[in-house]
């Protein structure tokens, strides 16, 4: 992928003189840094901007290792032709007018697509906007030269993004803006060849890269962008664009129905310990927040010291703090001495720590910075949130011992912002420079440090990983029935049996052929049992009538059992159960999605499903771990624990279920959906109760 | 208190000529625009800035009906005596060291409010920043004069502060910034006498002010600032500090456990329809929407038309609708064939509306009006949310023709904006001028937007209020028991008795004297019966094993009488209650809360409770109307209308209750707290199974 990063020579296919248009700009914008050689390439044209312009891509002289095309779609295919065959490695294709155009422009983007293949060029786009690299001076992009006016603020966050707009409006926004620095900016478009995982991967081992930033749409290979993240030592955060969409798979099981609405994405997305961003701002603003602190190691705990100048800006923060996983910190009394020898008398010294009546006596600097080194240095503070204001009340903030004080001791401080406009911008530009986080907003500062707080791939590894991590299953289940002849919905108790075949605990139950096996089955579970009247297809059974709970005796068992046989039409044959204690009711299911594959769900059942929506899927294979993770996840995890004195659930039986039920998908590329629901704790263990197992075809 | 904010003449006690204090910076900015009198008092100079300066408030000439006092805390006392005496309608005290300084401080300011109660003088303060008035360039403030250099961006919103940051510093960061428009900024300080009430009253009345936003970290007088909200035709978004703090009431209830957090304060303004802000821009960002749109009346249906030159902006702008209650629209077909009309042929017409391939083939302008007029017009379409970029690419928005075709239709339009530094603050400035509100975040624009469509005093009177809203039950309860020789928790049947009194069902129930009377209440309530046993002061009966569910024979009442009695050592007495099937649980209580007076609570119960905490508050008296909206604020309402086909709970008879229990409250003083826990249905009427009265004392 270098050639895209660091050519020696680029190709400007479509060049032109015209001001303003962009394959003018492209020529602009590499004439404003690129130390590279540039070929324009237009047969209209002798030079352009000063450069020797070439009638074709054949022409062009080494050494040249990219091109940048902007021409009409119509001649994308033989400019790709002639690069290829010029022996040109890679092309950033800027033109529009492919898949995203109709018919006509999808079959120029499959052309393409077959050129790349057989000639081993890479492509990235088209309908993009190319790459932004702020440290190195490469712009080779139809940006608008404005981009350059703020000087081009480099940084250690790169970008790749699914969308012209962040690397383009949204990224002149950014620079010229000043408060954050960026490193490479990789417009990816539709993204027909080279796609976010290659350029993830690039970007992991790029120098000048500390933070990764993405928006996508979509993620071409799930697990293996999920491979990366986990293998990346650098923060990744991302914004994905699509939530509200409703899956547009047909959804046969309640698990595939939950699917939707980004909960897989986000699943997937937690399993590797991506960021979750969900606004533009805001992924930056985070992306910056990690920036600036790459050198530091988060502390397990989380308690923020706070400085301000204002009690209300003080409450108003710490409001903040529980949603957001933070702690108010109990000041040491070492601390809480130090920052009263600059307080009136009568104010005892808090956290969070007023400043203004300390101020008014002492004027800022030394009681900021009296009050900053006491917290900093404080045991109990892992995080400083500091309160500044710039352009008046003789307030400046000496900028340089608040970052000097806050690294010296290696934890993070965050500054939120106030002041006069020209001040402020002044500020946030050698904040920037500082590697300061300055928020103009109050929650803004305190979810980036909490997102800072939270995620990290350098973490102390969580407890739940000390367990057992490998797959506790390497034997593939032994399959009780032949799946071979079987499509759509299997039937409760046979897909039971495969469920059980695979170590997942389900309920006792025995298919009774005639009223006679049915009593001896009921005797043998011990009264009350469920009857059920199980036959072909049928899947909504309760509202079929054939569910009766509760069935406490032999005369009993000999009425439902003639009672089901009727509703049936003699039809189906009765399935006698245990009947399971009243608890806490789960859910856990399979659906392959088409970006990560088989995914595992589990989540809150009954009543709970209903409001909470309480569900999260994760990607398989899973470890024990990430099993145990994925269960975390859950809003309503403490009810495991047991409710009203009662007993819980096993956690780790629950994630072993998790895992086989993923192994089950994996192993099987005929289950297409798996639906255990309810899955009920006897004695804290989790059984199956019912379950459907949906086949292909 | 029309001479705080327009007085004829100003007596400035503490005024000096040197630069930079607090003290000179009233005066200067005095001079900067109010057109009164100014009369500097200072026995140590003869001229301040050009003005004769007075030796005491007593030479003070006529006209002078306000004093703005900036002395040392100690020298207030007899300034304010002077005021009074000198006939001064009123004094802004903006000096510190009172009672947020400790115990002197506070002795200090109860003199103040004894001078204001015997002399009349209305004191505004102390510890405050005064009055900021934009509009008419009247500045009582120690404010630094840095606020001038943007011009006083004036406008139609005005603040009501209880942090001198929000009305000096953060005013200075809005205003220097131009993009808010601001009328009166009214910082109150610690209001020993003028406070958030008062000011909002006059506000109300403020021909300048058509939106009040306020920050407040305490309500001086709950009830009265609720009559106020309830009456106001102007919006009122509020800010309130302190969320998180834990209440600091005892909380012997239930209920009064749950009362922390905000939870009533919350409950209060919604009851008010007060819009609920958390962060301090963002309460501006809402404000100032509402102050564009003063002249529309939003639709009740929340249907957005989004135009954006960006797909991927336009994916996550919908991304944020659901929760904040908006739709996307349908366009009607022939909003959509006039978009095509500007649309490549291969792209349908869709919303979100993405103009960029038009843009390409028409240009900006074209394409934009064509939309934005298509979609302004669409019947459709309730709101219009449009993606504008400056400072490039050929983006210039029509700002002109934005807002007039919003306009001539009456539905709000909102801007997200993003571009080149320079050119976005211009056009902020002259959007603010417009009233077109402008966001730089996608989230924001749409979070303001939602709750301009939501709240609004003006909407249409929702469905609930058409009920009965008056109180129906006017007639006080006659007490079954005298509460005069109790104190604390009242026991579970007498508890039970007054509820029952004052019309709220309970379970049926007997207290059984001996063996043979709890065998015939058993018999007379049916099997299964619940058996408790009862003494006084006893409130954890289950976990003192007092409670016996499914006592189901006469046999077992036997066994269970003598057991109860032995574990109570033959203290009490046994209660004989009917068993109410299991369904779904409520919790139903009330607490006095020390700004609001009597509140109710309603929340679900049983495991809900423990993992939702989904309880929401209301003050007393509650109508009908109130009552059901209350309700349905519940996060899990939706339960209420039954789960799984089963019988849900009247919410009219649910309602009903929490009027009655807030009546209860509001007739008995000695009633501190109310718990009915559980709340249950039978057959959909919400019944009272266990309960328990608190007293006073």
């Amino acid at each position: 992928m270098e050639f895209f990063f660091k050519p020696r020579g680029i190709a400007v296919v479509g060049a032109t003189p015209s001001p303003g248009k962009g394959g003018n700009l492209i020529i602009k914008n590499m004439l404003n840094g690129y130390d590279g050689k540039i070929y324009p390439v237009n047969p209209r044209y002798e030079q352009i901007e000063g450069l020797t312009c070439y009638r074709d891509v054949s022409d062009v002289p080494d050494p040249v290792d990219l091109a940048v095309v902007f021409v009409s779609s119509s001649l994308v295919v033989p400019t790709i032709q002639a690069c290829a065959h010029r022996g040109i490695a890679g092309a950033m294709i800027q033109s529009a007018g492919f898949s995203e155009a109709g018919e006509q422009g999808r079959k120029l983007q499959d052309q393409l697509v077959r050129i790349a293949s057989e000639t081993g060029i890479r492509l990235w786009g088209p309908n993009c906007m190319g790459l932004v690299d702020a440290v190195n001076k490469r712009v080779f992009s139809t940006v608008e030269t404005v981009i350059w006016d703020a000087g081009m603020t480099p940084g250690n966050v790169s970008l790749i993004v699914q969308s012209g707009m962040l690397a383009g409006a949204f990224l002149i926004d950014v620079m010229t803006r000043g408060g954050i620095g960026i490193s490479k900016s990789c417009s990816i478009g539709n993204k027909m060849d080279v796609d976010e995982s290659d350029i993830l991967e690039y970007l992991m081992a790029d120098d000048d890269t500390a933070v990764i930033g993405l928006y996508l749409e979509s993620i071409v290979d799930g697990p293996r962008f999920m491979d990366l993240c986990r293998k990346s030592t650098k923060p990744i955060v991302l914004l994905k664009g699509g939530r509200s969409e409703k899956g547009a798979r047909a959804a046969m099981s309640h698990t595939a129905s939950l699917a939707g609405n980004g909960a897989v994405v986000s699943g997937a997305l937690a399993q590797c310990n991506v960021v979750a961003a969900t606004d533009f701002n805001q992924m930056m603003d985070i992306c910056r927040t990690f920036g600036a602190f790459t050198a530091l190691k988060p502390s397990r705990n989380k308690r923020l010291a706070v400085l301000t100048y204002s009690g209300g800006a003080g409450i108003v923060s710490t409001d903040f703090f529980e949603d957001a996983g933070l702690e108010l910190a109990d000041l040491s009394p070492e601390s809480c001495e130090r920052i009263q020898q600059v307080f009136p008398d009568w104010m005892p010294a808090a956290n969070p720590v007023d400043l203004w009546p300390g101020v008014i006596i002492h004027g800022a600097k030394s009681v900021y910075n009296a009050c900053l080194e006491a917290v900093c240095q404080d045991p109990h503070v892992d995080a400083v949130f500091v309160h500044n204001f710039v352009g008046g009340f003789a307030l400046e903030p000496d900028m340089d011992f608040m970052v000097s004080a806050a690294k010296s001791v290696g934890k993070p401080l965050v500054c939120w912002l106030t002041g006069e406009r020209h001040a402020v911008h002044e500020f946030q530009i050698k904040a920037q420079q500082l590697g300061l986080p300055v928020f103009r907003e109050i929650h803004r500062a305190v979810e980036c440090l909490a997102a800072f707080m939270e995620h990290h791939p350098w973490a102390d590894v969580p407890v739940h990983d000390t367990l057992e991590t490998l797959n506790p299953d390497p034997v593939p289940a032994i399959m009780p029935i032949s799946l071979d002849n079987q499509t759509g919905v299997l039937d409760e108790n046979r897909s039971k049996a495969i469920l059980k075949a695979r170590g997942i605990p389900v309920v006792n139950e025995t298919m009774a052929l005639n009223e006679r096996e049915a009593l001896a089955a009921a005797q043998s579970h011990g009264f009350p049992v469920v009857m059920k009247g199980i036959f072909r297809g049928m899947v909504h059974k309760t509202e079929a009538g054939l569910v009766r709970l509760g069935v406490k005796s032999a005369q009993e068992v000999e009425v439902v059992y003639a009672e089901l046989l009727t509703a049936m039409d003699g039809r189906g044959t009765v399935l006698v159960q245990q009947q399971v204690p009243q608890a806490l009711e789960l859910i856990v299911g399979m659906i392959r999605d088409p970006q990560f594959g088989v995914c595992v769900m589990c989540g809150m059942g009954g009543v709970l499903a209903e409001v909470l929506g309480d569900t999260v899927f994760g990607v398989a294979p899973l470890t024990e771990g990430e099993a145990l993770a994925l269960i975390a996840r859950m809003k309503s995890c403490k009810l495991l624990d047991g409710f009203r004195g009662g007993v819980g659930v096993d956690r780790r039986a629950l994630a072993q279920i998790l895992v086989r039920v993923g192994q089950l998908g994996l192993e099987n590329k005929r289950i297409r959906e798996i639906d255990i629901n309810p899955l009920i704790p006897m004695d804290g263990m989790p059984v199956a109760v019912d379950a459907s197992i949906i086949l292909n075809g």
